[in-house]
């Protein structure tokens, strides 16, 4: 962890990050720039496709926004895509009603017609809209970058899409670690040159999504959620010291406690099945805790939203803490949750 | 756990249920009969849709001996579905090439629309299979029967067939806990019925596949998992104290052990994400454990497939243990690395 900047100036997310307990614990949420919002929707209806909302500087730089200012969350996160390092790389991709589609990469054919070209010049626009968004942000606002992690991008390039079974991904990983290794190495360089562009334009914290880190064995989390990760976390604090990771291990369960003493991340994401106790007790000590409402209870609203939000704040905010979603923001969510929610988070925790 | 029965002359199966450590332990694997085996698709497509199959008591009896045919299992799996419990409570069912379909059960007319009708009656063709797999079982083959633990059961009737985030049936449970709570306690009573009658039949073993177990947060787990699986099981051993149940509570994870002191399984199936040295540490002392090979090692098999198994069996082998899969056989499996499991498994445990 870098050491805690001077003064009580900073702004509360990079405090928290940097191990600092502070009476009121920043938030944010996991796609809290989305579907749930009308003015985003309005926004997507004139773009036409995703990827060129993502794409168009200040258009992602407007949906980025939009959150802050209705709740003024402690931190923006740049609105883009994981799957925006397949492209790069050279492979198709759509946006469908069903999920994101690749044309799949096959074991056989292997990482050659993939293309290593510069990620700077081809994801240019990302840096642009970095750009924007710090200009319009409040003082206080944190700003937050984000890639997926190698495991995790590595399974949509494979399988072509989201998976029940990841068989595709998991067998080549399992019939050829050294070929996999390959693609597993390539996105990490693709990863570390996109983060580095997001940093440079100004993003102050970055997040890597491992959405699924839990659909390995224990001896795959091993090789292919932590190797690379630890990899991945030392070549950006080589390069930015000062730029906290927080590392998102979605279903890591068990394995949660050896990735956060492993990997070197900041502070970790708590998704929706870690017991807060659990993350209190063996993950606090090692990194800054993240989480970890289910977002279905934002959904829902009401004295249940409001009991577990109470609750969550007085288990982990005794050490350095984060309060976000356990996953993102659900499109059918009623903004006035949030807006409920933004309320209860502007007072200090209280002591059970 | 119940007693171990007298002498050497019960069946592998059941005296590693009832805690026995075997110098061989005992194997079978989920999904067994099914889609991986070109006499499950011959059959299938002759039968025509999947439910026929599963109430047509020679066509399910004759797929579920299937696999022992040809590998010999030490228990057979009775080919069924956990579906047809919602369907004898009247909801419309079919499959689809996407998966199950039901018309969704709706959180404002809530069970009203459901019938309690005599599930025996309903389900009696189950029966049927059940001694015609009995009859052409060998004398050392164990039978299992299941059904869907009422969580797993509730979220295919709320959200109308598998779901990305379940954000209907958790909606229902957060907002609506007394009526969501009469849902799971007519699903529960329906499925003790319909495991009663299997036992009734001749299953000799039970197990309970809570397969979206993980969906939950902890506190979703305690009230949506846990408290209805431990009625459940209490129900079944004051009915049948001598037949073993296994729960499977998949994405259990860290929550696992509670799962296991709490509900009073005989055994507890581990998902391929469980690390084996918890399994051993924290849980074998509570339950016999069952798993976990990952399935996709099985269908893409070869050295790293013999180097897991081997593993396993040495970490989990010391107590009692069932080998199985930590998930379904998928349908791409090569019945070849189903043999070459087979010939490994009848070898004793070889120490590390």
């Amino acid at each position: 962890m870098v050491g805690k900047t001077a003064g009580g100036s900073a702004k509360p997310l990079l405090r928290a990050l940097q191990g600092e307990t502070l009476e009121r614990p920043p938030w944010w949420l996991m796609r809290q720039a989305g579907r749930y919002l009308p003015e985003y929707r309005e926004l997507r209806a004139k773009a036409g496709d995703f990827i060129t909302l993502c794409l168009t500087p200040e258009l992602a730089a407007e949906v980025t926004l939009q959150p802050i200012r209705r709740f003024g969350m402690d931190a923006a996160i740049l609105f883009s895509d994981i799957l925006l390092v397949p492209r790069a790389l050279g492979q198709s991709l759509s946006f469908e009603s069903e999920g994101p589609k690749l044309q799949p990469l096959s074991e056989t054919a292997g990482i050659g017609e993939l293309n290593t070209g510069d990620i700077g010049a081809l994801l240019a626009p990302v840096g642009d809209a970095v750009r924007r968004v710090r200009a319009g942000l409040p003082d206080e606002t944190a700003l937050i970058g984000f890639a997926g992690a190698p495991w995790t991008v590595a399974t949509y390039m494979v399988e072509g899409g989201t998976s029940r079974d990841f068989h595709r991904v998991k067998a080549w990983a399992y019939r050829d670690p050294a070929g996999f290794t390959a693609l597993i190495d390539m996105i990490a360089s693709a990863t570390l040159d996109f983060l580095s562009l997001q940093i440079g334009a100004g993003v102050e914290v970055v997040q890597l999504f491992d959405s699924w880190a839990g659909a390995l064995s224990p001896d795959g989390f091993d090789r292919w959620v932590i190797a690379p990760t630890k990899q991945l976390v030392e070549a950006l604090k080589e390069r930015f010291p000062q730029v906290p990771v927080i590392g998102f291990p979605r279903g890591g369960g068990l394995l949660a406690e050896r990735y956060v003493t492993e990997t070197g991340v900041d502070a970790v994401g708590l998704d929706t099945a870690m017991p807060a106790g659990f993350a209190r007790d063996r993950l606090q000590a090692h990194a800054a805790v993240q989480g970890n409402l289910d977002p279905v209870l934002l959904l829902a609203g009401g004295a249940e939203m409001r009991r577990a939000v109470a609750e969550m704040r007085r288990t982990l905010g005794q050490g350095p803490y984060v309060f976000n979603l356990g996953h993102g923001v659900l499109p059918e969510t009623p903004p006035e949750h949030v807006a409920e929610l933004a309320r209860m988070l502007a007072e200090p925790v209280r002591a059970g």
